[in-house]
C-alpha cells in the first residue's frame, strides 16, 4: 500500500503505529526520528522503525506516508521542521487528541500541501507511555476520527481511511471542532477529574493511608490518572474553551448533588444518580446511542 | 464453622455471601430473607438460600451467624426487626459502605446484644445488582474492613476475622470514622464524579452523540456510574459529612488545574498532573503506600 513511512515521534502511539502496519504489510520501510535520541535508537533496537532519520525534516525525505506523532503543542513546530521535503504524493496525518489546534496549526504552515494532510484521532491509548510500550495491536477494533476540512484532498482522504481500516479500525468522519466538543465531554473531563481527585487525595495529610484502602472501584476510575503529564498539559490548554464548557455542565451537575446529599433529598438525588447509572449501564464502547 | 446462616437481604452482597460460605464449608444451612419476595425466591432457586424465612425476625432463628446486607438507610429498621431473637452465641455482620451511621444505629437499638455486633465492610461489588449477579467469587483476594466499637466482644471479633479469611479474604481494623473518611475519598468520591459526569453529559443536546465517542478511558472511569441508585443515595447521605469535606479538596484541586488551563499556565499544570500521575503509576490494590 506504501513504499515508506516518515514516522515523527516514536513513542507510545507513534511506536504502535509503526510496528502495526508493518505487521498488516502496508509499509515496506520506516524512517523513524524523535527528538530524543535515545527514543529513536531504542525505536531502531526493538524493530519498530528500520532506519534512524537525524531530523525530521530527513525522516520525511523519500516517504510517501507521513506520521506526525508528537504532543499536539508540537505540531507546529514539526509542520515547520517538515514542510520542504513534502511531495504531492505523500499523505500527511497526525494522531493528536485535539484537532482544532492541529488544524489551524497545519493551515498556517502547510500552505499549498495543506489538501495532503489528513487529520487524525485513534481513540486509543495506554496510561503508560514511551516507545517501551508500544503494541501493534493497540489500535485493532479502536474507533478513528478523522477531520478533514475544505481543502483536504478526495484522494488522500480515501487512503487515510482505507489505511486505517486496514488495520482493523473503525473509521468516522467529524468537523473538527466538532470532535473537540465531543473529547472535552468523553476524554478530557475524565481525564481533569482523575487527576484532580489524585492531586485532592495525595496533598491531604492522611492521603496514602486512605489510598492504600482503594478497591476495583477506584483503580479503574483513577487509571487513566497515571497519564502521560506532559501530553495531557497540553490537551487540556489546546482544547481549553471546550474544556471549561464542559466542566461548567459538569459543575452544575455536581453541586447539585452535592447540595442534594447536604439536605439528604434522598429521592431527587436517587432521581440524579438514576439517570446517570441507565445511560452507562446502557452504554457500550463504539455503539451508536438510542 | 458454623450451623446456620440467618441472611437478611440476598442481593449482590448477601447472596455472594451465602454462596462463599456455602462453598467453603464454613456454613452448613442457609435461611434468607428479602423485603422482595420474589427475590427470596429467586435466591432459593438459585442454590443461594435453602430456606426462605417470612420476615427478618425468622431469618434469624436459630442462627449462630447472621449478615445484615441492606442498604445501610435500613439498618436501624433491620436490627429492630431481629433483635428479640438475637441469642448471645450469634455473630451478626453487616455489610455496609459506610459504617458510623451502621455503628450508631446498633448503639440505639441493639442493647445488651450491641458486643455480638461486628461492622463489616467488605471491599468488593460490581456496578450490576441483584441476585441474579451474585457470585462465590466476590470477595476472593478482597480487603474487609471491620470497625469494632468499644462494647465489641473479643471473642465475636476473632470469630468474623477467622471466617472472612477462611473466605480468602485480608481483614483489617480500624476506627469507624476513619473508615468512613478513607472512604469518602477513595469510594465515595468516585461514585459521586462518575455519576456527576454521565449526569452532566446525557442532559446535553449532543450527549449521545458524544457518548458514541467514548473509548477504553471513558469506559474504565465510568464503569462505577452504573452502580445501583438507590444504594448509593443511601451511602452518600449516610457519609454526608465526609463526603462534602472531600468533596471540598477536590474542587480546590480541580479549579485551581482549571484556572491553570485557561490561563494556558503549562508548567504549574504539568506539576499537578505530575503529582496525580507518580502518586497513580506506584499505586496497587491492597497495597500500603510508601
Amino acid at each position: 500500500m506504501f513504499e515508506q513511512l516518515g514516522l515523527i515521534g516514536c513513542g507510545l502511539m507513534g511506536g504502535s503505529f509503526a510496528l502495526a502496519v508493518k505487521k498488516a504489510g502496508l509499509v515496506k520501510r520506516v524512517v523513524g526520528y524523535s527528538k530524543s535520541p535515545s527514543t529513536t535508537e531504542r525505536a531502531r533496537q526493538m524493530g519498530i522503525i528500520d532506519v534512524e532519520a537525524p531530523s525530521a525534516l530527513l525522516a520525511v525525505s523519500g516517504a510517501d506516508l507521513v506520521l506526525v506523532a508528537v504532543p499536539v503543542s508540537a505540531s507546529e513546530a514539526t509542520f515547520k521542521a517538515i514542510r520542504h521535503l513534502i511531495t504531492p504524493n505523500m499523505l500527511i496525518m497526525d494522531v493528536g487528541s485535539t484537532k482544532l489546534d492541529v488544524v489551524e496549526a497545519a493551515r498556517r504552515v502547510l500552505g499549498a500541501h495543506l489538501g495532503s494532510f489528513v487529520p487524525a484521532h485513534p481513540i486509543a491509548g495506554k496510561e503508560v507511555s514511551g516507545v517501551e510500550h508500544a503494541d501493534a495491536e493497540l489500535y485493532i477494533g479502536k474507533q478513528v476520527i478523522l477531520t478533514p476540512v475544505e481543502k483536504t484532498q478526495v484522494g488522500k482522504l480515501k487512503k487515510a481511511i482505507d489505511l486505517w481500516e486496514a488495520m482493523g479500525c473503525h473509521v468516522q468522519q467529524m468537523a473538527p471542532e466538532s470532535h473537540d466538543a465531543a473529547f472535552a465531554a468523553v476524554s478530557h473531563m475524565p481525564h481533569l477529574l482523575a487527576f484532580a481527585l489524585m492531586h485532592a487525595i495525595t496533598s491531604q495529610p492522611l492521603g496514602k493511608d486512605f489510598l492504600a484502602l482503594g478497591g476495583p472501584g477506584f483503580r479503574d476510575f483513577t487509571r487513566i490518572a497515571a497519564s502521560d503529564p506532559k501530553m495531557w498539559r497540553d490537551v487540556l490548554v489546546a482544547n481549553k474553551h471546550e474544556v471549561v464548557e464542559q466542566a461548567k455542565m459538569f459543575q452544575r451537575s455536581l453541586l447539585n448533588m452535592l447540595q442534594l446529599v447536604e439536605d439528604s433529598q434522598g429521592e431527587k438525588l436517587e432521581a440524579m444518580i438514576e439517570q446517570a447509572s441507565q445511560s452507562r449501564a446502557h452504554w457500550r464502547m463504539g455503539q451508536k446511542g438510542k
